[in-house]
């Protein structure tokens, strides 16, 4: 697997000493909830670094082998949601992943998915983040037959208290093949979509 | 409208008592959250007096009249749900409207509900029931252009905490033409539906 | 119906772009949530564009025609619930309503409810906004014979929890005619008061 | 003052037992929260000793002097509440003072609470009991110029949280003379409004 | 009783606009929750009034006769309950009120609460301030026989969500003379305070 | 995969009913969160079935052919978690997975769990059931390199407030192979599980 | 240190079994929660076995020998806080320290509290058990120098929300000696207290 | 014990202030929470003043005699819990203790905790920080056999709530040498592991 570290209250000087210690393992290295000025600092001790801004990700891909053995979707409801899916997506690519994602199809404009049904039935581990009321597992769940990786985000106001509507939603989903990881964790989903792809 | 007692909490002679009262008023009258003992109290007062087990609701029904305007569909997810539903397809039938109802169409399972997509469309106003994590109203709003009243119910275990997450999921639902009701209040869902198709 | 952007969280260029490709659609278009400068950027492109401050919205009204069939009435407790009933208001208006608005009469002074309440019984639905204890639309309720439809705001401090004791307090109402949305939705509210008054 | 015994959670001996020894003492004694059989064990003892169900008290009446210097007046939303309010109406009464009730004044029906407009503005201080919405006390509050205790009651079902949302709701009343104490605690409402009420 | 306005969410302009349109009535006037700048403004407009910033107040004290029948006095248990306290001092005498008061007698050092309880028996009515475990109230009760307001305090961290572990630690006073408003509502605690102690 | 019915909630005669219809479709049966008389009702029907009554499952095993790759191994941390993790075991091993338990190997002996260290690293996926504070999936999360699916029970009192506790730990699992489903949902893991395990 | 068993949720044949089996250890043995029947069961195979009824405990005390240092207090605050203090006397007791006990010194009556303060200050540790507010242990903990350990009990009704008001009181203490343990926990705090009275 | 000063919420001039004249008191002087700019008017007052920046303390270490009997450990999971962690060490230091620090020894990575198990059991008292599950307490709890305090800390996100994960976690710690203080209370654990350690 890749080496990684959070960005998250970390200084870029901080960031950029671990990431060129971790770069010397000669695996793919991964920062995330990481910044342009963490970025910045990487990039001048480590060439190769690029930024994902839109999941916030710094990444240093050294081996692109594929070592999962299908697809691994990505899901998510609105745009809000697209950083926390990001961040899904980098990192099952980083470790060693081909990912799909299926953006903007959330359960309002059901036909939206059911239009992606197909190739959803292709991968073999699917990945849903959704914030407001969590309902996209759920439906996802009931289209596909593997398992289910559900990250409810903090987007939202009001009564979502901050991603918790969607947490609750997305633990009591009556789907049997959902599991659930942190608000707002889509590296934790990429990593355990990523064990998952992997078995051999 | 009708004449509606709260059932609950009330001694079988306290409902017959009021039931045969507001029967004097010669309109349709109702208790809701009732039971068996109730029933029989009232029943020696009210020969017409009906039960209706299922949704634990006692109905005179003098008026057959039809008020509303359309037709108010009822859907629902799970088989638990049910009681709530017929508490709203009680109270809108006694309350002068023409009722269809769409049982155990919940979105793990999407095809059924889709299977009823025109049909719904029919509908004047729609009313969804859905413990766990809530996700069909939203899935329903999307489907149908009319108000759409939500009914979180209890159903559900642990993180579910007696509806609380369905109706968190509800408040935060994407699709915009839903508003909610109180957990497992399906009178007042059915109470809102019929002033809403009554509207001249 | 019209078309509608949240601007809450976009920036300028983003609002200014969705809004004008929106606009071709012909229809009126209404950006909620929106501030001063994604207006500017609006306005450059969409010479017609409307900047509503109090109720943070960019408006562009192509299509006067009244399909509302009778009044949406938008009620309100404090001052500092204006805004989130300015967006009902301006909701309700672009999607074709007659709107008539009664603000600052909060239920600790109900002689100026009650001053209204001719004016009131003439609308077909009715919203009502408040926070801190939430207490309005079961007064309002009782007043009416229309459906009516909550709005709680985040208006409060300490134990209001950002709008959470006044959405408790609305799904408990005692009146009948009561549904609810999230916490500050003015937009919610005005969209389903929309679709209510529009019914045939 | 009277004394009191909290008769919950005691057994019939026990209540009895400690009533005779209060009894001793010369003044008034209550218990609350008592049933029946803490009655019988306390009659055996007590001839004087009444039982109030309604309120759930056991009353021993020795001193019917007025300490309080004018009217305490305790008002209630719904018939659910009543034993609450009554558990205020006792209190005060043993502690000596004048009582006037005022119940089923809910605010959904206003007109009933405004009826006794002129009754309420005659008390010195009023106790507000109310569950669901927990509405009441505000508008109470507003219609008077003395001290408002308001009393959350657990009346309800589902987001009502066995009394939290009415006790939300009173805490932030929009009405400045409101105080609130614990949920269903009408014998503390009736020992404040007592000591409010005997102030020379 | 005087004039208010809660300073709170408005401009400086804003302010000093209402406080001289009050200031007309000839009473006293009160602005709540209010900073130097909003004062800068009414200084210029009407002459005669302070600022009292430790109790973020400003004042126009035209009246100065005591309406209050005895002493107020007001209790904090930590120097940070201080400004609340100081905003019910404030109310209180500005409503026309001898206060007095008892600032960091905290209940981990006992004797100095103490130390002051043949003065604190002397008051008329008893307003407490205290946050984290909220625990003054309670014993402050146990050692006068006048009502007791209790004012929970946002002061604290962790645990003390903010107000809420005082909060509750309030509403479950052992102490019958205890009753409550809202987190940091030092204002209504004095409005209440005033009340009491104006009866005749 | 099996076919399953909820067993909570229904009568014996509904169980058996449903059963012994999915019976027909060939496959293996299971019922969760059954009991004593629903088996009894079962039985009548069909011979095979048989009450696994530790993990309150009603089982007729028709194939017994291992589609899982690999084990599953299922964890528990105290004696009261036994129910939960049986109804993951038994899950499992209807799917069709060679399954093997590891029972009271709490984190306060973890000597316990580490004496199972070699045999837990030779499993396909991991469950771990923990009430309490739900610590054990974070350390058994360390110790192998598979998905592990965490099961919060509902085993506590006081703040764990029936396994709120235990899933706001796992939630936050500071290892990051861990996914989890809702409190109490041993039939969710084992589901999950196999599916994961059958992945080709 | 003696051994233990929970007796809560076992059968009498279970306990027995259980607390015979650790009897051979030849150390004392503690079942904690535990009812009459399970005492009958273990009385038939351990003679010298004893119910203490008030604590909720059955003891084998095998070895009197004062194996802690000082005297370990055990102050509770109400009548019904007393299992849970007995529960702490007991588990002291059993694990060889020698005890003394203060019950009924409830904040709200500080006198009785203060006359007991002399011996108080002799302890070497103290246990403060107290429901409803929760206040007792910071005024406890402000008048002696050594650890106090708090136990929130379940005791109160309405806000107290089953201890979780004493708990987030005593979590929030404002005197600096206090640690808290879970809600009813009178063993752990018993077992807590004896590790540190035996610290050489 | 030293004198202690709570910088959080002082101005430099207040923490200066009180920290001079807490010194002439002729102990150690403690500001706790405190920042680089009160440091600053702290130094200018008492040169041997020093500041721990990682910890966030200001010390003035006068008397260096250790007064504790033994080693307090202060162990934590993650290296953003070491300021909470570093507050206990100054803490127990400045209150005389020899003090032993074992940071980022998470349950995830038991390996690292496992590797000082000898030393960790020559401590005579243990403090364990962690955020997000808090499961550490328990597992050191499992291997010394000394008094533990836990300290849950903010540390975490989403289902964190800010340290509330962790707090419940560590109150149903199956260990029975567990208690707890406040969210990031370092200080308070350091105090009462101080006070532990001086028992003679």
């Amino acid at each position: 697997m890749a080496e990684v570290i959070l960005g998250e209250g970390k200084t870029p000087a901080q960031v950029a000493g671990i990431f060129s210690r971790l770069a010397k393992h000669g695996r793919n290295v991964l920062a995330t909830r990481a910044n342009q000025k963490q970025f910045e600092a990487v990039k001048k001790k480590i060439r190769g670094a690029e930024f994902r801004e839109l999941g916030r990700a710094i990444v240093l891909q050294r081996d692109s082998k594929k070592y999962g053995k299908g697809i691994v979707a990505v899901v998510s409801a609105g745009t809000s949601d697209i950083p926390v899916a990001e961040e899904a997506v980098i990192t099952a690519e980083v470790m060693g992943n081909e990912v799909q994602h299926f953006y903007d199809v959330g359960v309002a404009g059901i036909h939206r998915l059911l239009a992606n049904r197909e190739a959803l039935t292709q991968a073999r581990v699917v990945i849903v983040c959704a914030g407001m009321e969590g309902a996209l597992p759920s439906v996802v769940g009931g289209l596909v037959g593997v398992p289910v990786i559900a990250v409810p985000t903090s987007i939202g106001y009001g009564a979502s208290f901050k991603g918790l509507a969607a947490l609750l939603g997305m633990l009591n989903s009556c789907a049997s093949n959902v599991s659930v990881v942190n608000i707002d964790n889509g590296f934790g989903a990429g990593y355990v979509a990523s064990l998952i792809n992997r078995l051999p």
